[in-house]
């Protein structure tokens, strides 16, 4: 197993980046054009990479548009599909899951003014007893306020309660594992991450290892940050599983080169790999990660999508536990979750929150006042954050629609797992490992080499115009591997499977369809 | 009139700062101690203060703990007050105004699921019709997917027309004077000045203009950022008013000292300082940013609570309209809203936006990125954004009751202005310029000898004392002036004007007998 070299292999297209840092505008005489202009503005910014919503995304909003104005106009050839499935990104509701009605029930009784909401006469026969009572356990946690003030940086403290418990019930652990101090309620996952990178990279010298190939708010970020991103490879052949030696390299070369790495991005489970590793595997992770001292950010906002018939989800937290790190004060960890995925799928809330463990006590304070400098994390969002982790009791009114709906959405994931995977490996050229968790596969696609060849020739990547002839012939948006970063010589995409199942298996079809055509055109 | 220097002006408590900068971890042997500490994590984060949720609000915290839980125990002395009462922060929610009727049913409607929301036969009953209509047209602006979807990563285009017609509106100008593909929707203001700052600052050497005093969120993120804050003063005694020879002044001073300043904050209404500038002092802002090619951030969150009889706000828009710069092409220009202050003051909801104005295409498309990495801005923040740009229309079901909402809440923050005004400037040793507008007053303090010199001796900063003296003896959490940086030798604090009529004549009673004792015991 040869590995290529970990550091350099980020795709950035060449168009937009940077020539050279020292290009930047440096003395103070007014420029001809605008002030802030490519050459004068933040280059770490110019050339960070966001590959979710790039340059296919684009084009099919723009054909989505055009769409949506045929019916007016008759001067271009419409093509053939009626609507753009986006699949590029983990974003249910968007493509037709269902919100689940008992935490919508109380967010919008905890919005309501009083005389209207949980005090009405009506709103008991509108709305179901357990929904009325959270909503005003909910409005007790805000300290009265209602929705519309701002709370303590970290979040309310019975919000972090309910996170707490639910962290040691999920993770075996007793009660008081869990410190609420130590729990930030953030904006989606993401604000989390990046309140966290901040905090770690203070020059250009600092190394972060990240999955090979993994979510790109990773690498953006650490780009963004000037930082130094150390890649380590995922093995696809045994289902994107990681293995200690490739650590081990990783870290050794990145040192050799001079980066001071400190710390070590788990994903799991995997985005965009969906791999679930096992116990064997995260404990390994949590002991490299303290035998090197590097902090570990774990990743696990996809813990609810475990599809394997008796997976389950091992959190690092628990590793770090069962292996007696924790009580030897001898890991550094912060462990990630959001309300965008799992079966809430609530996407748009953006709420989520970070566990912090073994971190320095100055340095958690240092975290507090950054978060305080934006004040706090959104308020709906933190209700269904909190809603999430404390969902109704067996006995109450609302328990059983509640689980109903969660299961329909849960076997049906698991359904279009299963149909993403049978039906990817089934085209001649594509082969998938199977999607264990998460929301996606990651394909990988032998090339034409005429194709190789035509993307060298016009600068281009070759995954961007592949995903760019699937979008154009079949309305099908995916994700470029290459945004994900991965083995030098391979080739795909990403793609989630949320659309409905019935849509689900046009997409292996369309796919299909266009791979063939595709191979065709460049044979 | 003699000014210090303007750049060095900012406190930072010696005990949190950092020796140096070469003191960072540079080699790799694991540390003895935790891998990330203070002096291993960022230096410019180390440094970076955000004195709005500081020490003094951390003491309240910790009595307000303490109070709650004397009930139960009686080890301590309980202290003379009951409650804290917080002005050290603009959360009006928080302090007893309630939220607008309209605007949270048209919320708890959209975030209903079909079958329990607007289609529901009760749902006519428990809201107007106006609400339920309104409902309907934002889950189609949001493309029928709801508020659990992520949007556009500058928000829905509907919501940004909505906006585009509010400018245009509200600065007279003519439809399409203000383009939505210039509009981001944020999580508050906060969100858009961290996205402009980031861009604006690529190296050590740019440098930001910024009010003194100036509202900590421009200082902490340049802090950050690792750029320069370059502070102009306001004019205390002309009621905090800008001069262009003082911003002349500040921009040779940075200049000669090798910052390239880029840009220019300016807060109007003002915050701290409550001044609400004159079309002529607006127009001379954008003059001067034109003249000198900086791109001028214009903080505009105040915009509706301006309390002087005859008193309009006058936008930088308008501004630059008026003055033809706009149609020159001859300014950059970004301006902040957000739906925490004004009337609605629905912090918690994290709404904002920010308009381009004359930004180069390409640096919007990278700041379109930066806004993509984190996804979008949360939904009910866009939405209630979108209502208070766009509310009830006359004849509308619900326009009476909304309007008259508005004004009882408005009328009475004017009031409370005023007892401030007039409160503070009846104390003996406190002088308080009127607050024109937004929701604050930052008396200046005249600091016995003695504190001050017991203050230098304890190494802490006389503000700080002052406040936490207050606080200790009142239960009133103030913000120290210090925090907002102020001329050398000036004294005083921040207190908004949020709290009830009633119980603000009793802050402003507190703070006289409290500044008597204190001065007492120091003489």
């Amino acid at each position: 197993m040869a590995w290529a070299s970990s550091i350099s292999n980020f795709v950035v297209d060449a168009s937009t980046k940077a020539p050279s840092l020292s290009a930047t505008f440096v003395n103070d005489d007014p420029p001809v054009g605008k002030r802030l202009n490519l050459t004068t503005m933040s280059q770490t910014i110019r050339n960070m990479e966001y590959a979710v919503r790039g340059k296919v995304v684009n084009a099919a909003d723009r054909i989505n548009a055009d769409l949506k104005s045929t019916s007016t106009s008759t001067s271009t050839t419409p093509p053939n599909f009626s609507h753009i499935v986006y699949t590029n990104i983990g974003n249910p509701h968007a493509v037709g899951q269902s919100p689940l009605t008992w935490p919508r029930q109380v967010l919008a009784l905890t919005d309501l003014p009083p005389g209207v909401g949980t005090d009405h006469r009506l709103a008991k026969r509108l709305f179901p007893g357990d929904a009325i009572q959270r909503a005003r356990k909910i409005k007790e946690a805000l300290g009265g306020h209602g929705t519309g003030a701002y709370t303590n940086s970290q979040g309310p403290l019975e919000f972090r309660k309910d996170i707490c418990r639910f962290i040691e019930g999920r993770d075996g652990l007793e009660e008081g594992a869990c410190d609420e101090a130590m729990i930030f309620m953030t904006d989606g996952a993401s604000t989390g991450i990046d309140l966290v990178l901040s905090t770690l990279i203070g020059n250009n010298k600092c190394g972060v290892m990240i999955p090979i190939p993994q979510y790109p708010i990773y690498s953006a970020t650490i780009d963004r940050l000037d930082g130094q991103k150390v890649g380590y490879y995922l093995d696809e052949e045994n289902g994107w599983d990681m293995n200690v030696a490739e650590l081990e390299r990783s870290l050794d070369e990145a040192r050799s080169n001079g980066i001071v790495v400190n710390s070590f991005v788990l994903i799991n489970p995997g985005n965009p790999t969906g791999q679930v590793l096992s116990k064997k595997t995260v404990q390994e992770v949590v002991r490299f990660c303290a035998k090197h001292k590097l902090v570990l950010l774990a990743d696990e906002v996809y813990q609810e999508n475990i599809y394997e018939e008796n997976g389950t989800f091992y959190s690092c937290k628990r590793a770090a536990f069962e292996t007696n790190l924790i009580q030897q004060d001898a890991i550094e960890l912060v462990s990630f979750h959001s309300t965008s995925k799992g079966i809430f799928g609530e996407c748009g809330r953006r709420g989520g929150y970070m566990e912090l463990q073994g971190i320095d006590p100055d340095v958690k304070d240092q975290i507090v006042k950054l978060a305080s400098s934006h004040l706090c994390s959104n308020i709906p969002g933190q209700i269904m954050m909190s809603l999430m982790v404390n969902g109704p009791r067996p006995g109450d009114e609302s328990y059983e629609s509640h689980e109903g709906e969660k299961k329909a959405i849960f076997e049906s994931l698991k359904r279009r797992a299963n149909i993403a995977y049978e039906g990817f490996n089934a085209i001649d050229g594509i082969t998938c490992q199977r999607s264990q968790g998460a929301m996606y596969c990651f394909p990988s696609v032998e090339m034409p080499k005429g194709a190789l060849e035509e993307a060298e020739r016009d600068g281009v990547d070759p995954d961007t115009m592949y995903a760019l002839s699937l979008l154009e012939s079949t309305g099908i948006c995916v994700v470029p591997a290459a945004g994900f970063s991965q083995r030098d010589g391979r080739h795909g995409f990403r793609t989630t499977f949320l659309p409905s199942e019935e849509e689900m298996v046009e997409v292996v079809d369309k796919v299909s369809r266009h791979h063939k055509e595709f191979c065709e055109r460049y044979a």
